[in-house]
C-alpha cells in the first residue's frame, strides 16, 4: 500500500465530513477550525519525526532533530499563509537516553519556537524503542483567508520559492550548505503570509515530499494539470534531486496569470516554473512529457 | 529520570509562558486556546499510544487499540468539562502490516468518534518499527469555564467516578468485565460536562496513571494536601490495583464541602473518598498514613 491508499481506506470509512466548526478536514496542509464568533481561523497540523525513518541518532544532532520536528509543522502553517501561535509536543524516548540528549533536543526546538513567537503549550511523554516525536502546530489566519491547495485555476502561473533538491543533496553530503539545509530547514513563514496578504496567491502548499509528488497533489486538489519547464536547482543538486527530493520545505504556489511577482522576497528567489492547465486528469508535464511521480511515500513498495 | 524530571528540565528551558491566546499551557489535562473574539475556549490535548508500552499486537485487537487511542484524548477533554469536537491522528506503522489491521484500527477509532460527534480532521502517516499513534483531541468549553486541576481548595470534598483498579486487573486477566474495561475504556465525557455545568466542581482531572500519582498531581497544582479514607474498588481488583493502577479513565474531582453530589450519574457511581487539606506540602494520606506515589511513570528507574 502507498500512503495515498492508506488515506483512501480511511476516507472511505469516514462518514460525510460535514462539521459545524471544522471548515477544512483531511486533504490540505492543515485542518481549519472556525471558533464560534472568532475573528480568526485556527490552523492545526501534526507531523511525525521518527528515528530510523526521518533521522538517525548516530548522524543527526539532537538540537537539529528538535529544530526539524518543529520546522515541519511551521512549514505547514506557512503553506496556508498562517501566523504560527503555539505547539504541542508528543515525545517517545528509549529508556537509556541521556539528559544531555533531551536538553539539546529541547534547545533546538525551543530556539526555533522563540524565533517565531511560538509557545510550547503542552504534550505527552512516553517510552518507546525508537525515538518518536509528533509535533502539533497551531497558527491563525483571518477568517476564510487561508491559502489552500485546491485554489489553483487553469491558466495560473506556478511558482516555487528558493532552490530545490538541497535537502536530498545534503542527506548524501557530509558538509556544506546542502547539509545545513537538510539539518536545519527554514520554514517560509514570512513568505507564506506575504503570499496571502500581499500577492493574494490562488493556491499554496509546502514541498515536503518532493516537487513531483507535491505538485501532483496540488493538481488533484485543484482538479488541474500542470506543465512545468524549469526547476530552480540547489547548487550541486541533480535534476533528479530537485524534482523528487523531499524535505526542502520551500513553498509551491500559483498566481493568476496577470499577477506581478517579485523575483526575490527577503533574499528568497521566487521562480515561475510553469502553468496550470485544465483538468481534471491531474497530469504533470515537464517540457511536454509526463513527469513520473517519484517523491517520498513512506509505504510505497 | 522520571517523567516529572523530564518535564521539569523542559520548563526550566522555557521562557515565561505568557501568551496572548494560550491561557493554559503545560500542567493540566489540556492546553486552553482563547481565539480572538471567540465565545468558547478550545481545549487541546495529545496522547501517545505505543506498541510494547501501551499495548501488544499479539494480545490487543486493532479495533481496541483504535478505540483506546481516542478514548485517552476524549478523557482529557472530559476532565476539563469540555465538549469533544474533532481530532487529528498521527500514525506510524511498520512496513509489513495488513490492510485488515489498518481497517480494523480505523473502525475502532471512528466508531468511538461517531459516538461523541468527533470529526477526524487530519493527521500524519509514517513508517516505524513499532506501531506508534498520537491522537490530538480538541473540545470546547464556554470562555473561562474549563475545570482545572489547580482549582481544589482546602476543605473540598474529593470524589472519584466509577470503580478503580479495573484496568490493572484486566491487564492481568484474560476475560470478563475487567478485561473489557482495560480494552475499551469509556471516557466520562457526559459526566465531565455535568461536573462543570451542574455540579460546579472546583477541580477535576482524569485518572490515567493511577489514583496515588494523579491525586498527588492535583494536590501539587492546587497547593493542597489530601486525606482519603476509602477507594471504590472494581470487582475483583486488589487495593493495590485500585490505588496505583493506571488507565481507569475515571474522573477525580473536588467539590466545596457543602455541595450535594448524587450517588450515581447515569449509572456511574460518584464516591466521596476524602478531603483536601491545607498545603503547600502536597502530601497524600490514606487513613492518616502517607500514601506512596506508585502510579505509572514511563521513566521511573
Amino acid at each position: 500500500m502507498t500512503e495515498a491508499e492508506i488515506l483512501e481506506r480511511l476516507k472511505r470509512r469516514m462518514r460525510s465530513s460535514r462539521h459545524s466548526r471544522v471548515v477544512m478536514g483531511i486533504g490540505d496542509d492543515c485542518a481549519i477550525y472556525r471558533g464560534l464568533g472568532a475573528a480568526e481561523d485556527l490552523l492545526l497540523t501534526t507531523d511525525l519525526l521518527i528515528e530510523g525513518v526521518h533521522f538517525l541518532r548516530a548522524t543527526h544532532r539532537p538540537a537539529d532533530i528538535g529544530h526539524k520536528a518543529l520546522a515541519r509543522g511551521l512549514s505547514d502553517i506557512a503553506a496556508m499563509g498562517g501566523k504560527p501561535s503555539f505547539c504541542l509536543l508528543s515525545l517517545a524516548l528509549p529508556k537509556p537516553i541521556s539528559a544531555k540528549w533531551i536538553d539539546s533536543f529541547y534547545s533546538g526546538l525551543l530556539k526555533l519556537a522563540a524565533a517565531h513567537g511560538v509557545l510550547l503549550a503542552g504534550g505527552d511523554l512516553s517510552r518507546a524503542e525508537q525515538i518518536a516525536c509528533d509535533i502539533v502546530c497551531a497558527g491563525t489566519v483571518p477568517r476564510a483567508q487561508a491559502l489552500l491547495r485546491s485554489g489553483a485555476r487553469p491558466g495560473d502561473s506556478i511558482y516555487v520559492s528558493g532552490a530545490l533538491g538541497g535537502s536530498a543533496l545534503g542527506l548524501a553530503t557530509p558538509r556544506g550548505a546542502a547539509q545545513r539545509r537538510h539539518r536545519r530547514p527554514e520554514p517560509r513563514v514570512e513568505l507564506g503570509q506575504y503570499l496571502r496578504k500581499t500577492l493574494h496567491a490562488n493556491a499554496a502548499m509546502d514541498l515536503s515530499d518532493g516537487l513531483s509528488i507535491d505538485l501532483a497533489r496540488m493538481c488533484r486538489a485543484s482538479e488541474t494539470s500542470a506543465a512545468i519547464d524549469r526547476v530552480p536547482r540547489f547548487p550541486g543538486a541533480t535534476m533528479e534531486q530537485a524534482l523528487h527530493g523531499g524535505e526542502d520545505y520551500e513553498l509551491l504556489f500559483t498566481m493568476r496569470p496577470e499577477a506581478r511577482v517579485p523575483a526575490v522576497f527577503r533574499g528568497i528567489p521566487l521562480t515561475r516554473i510553469g502553468t496550470m492547465l485544465k483538468g481534471p486528469e491531474t497530469r504533470v508535464l515537464l517540457d511536454g512529457k509526463p513527469l513520473p511521480v517519484l517523491g517520498h511515500d513512506h509505504f510505497r513498495r
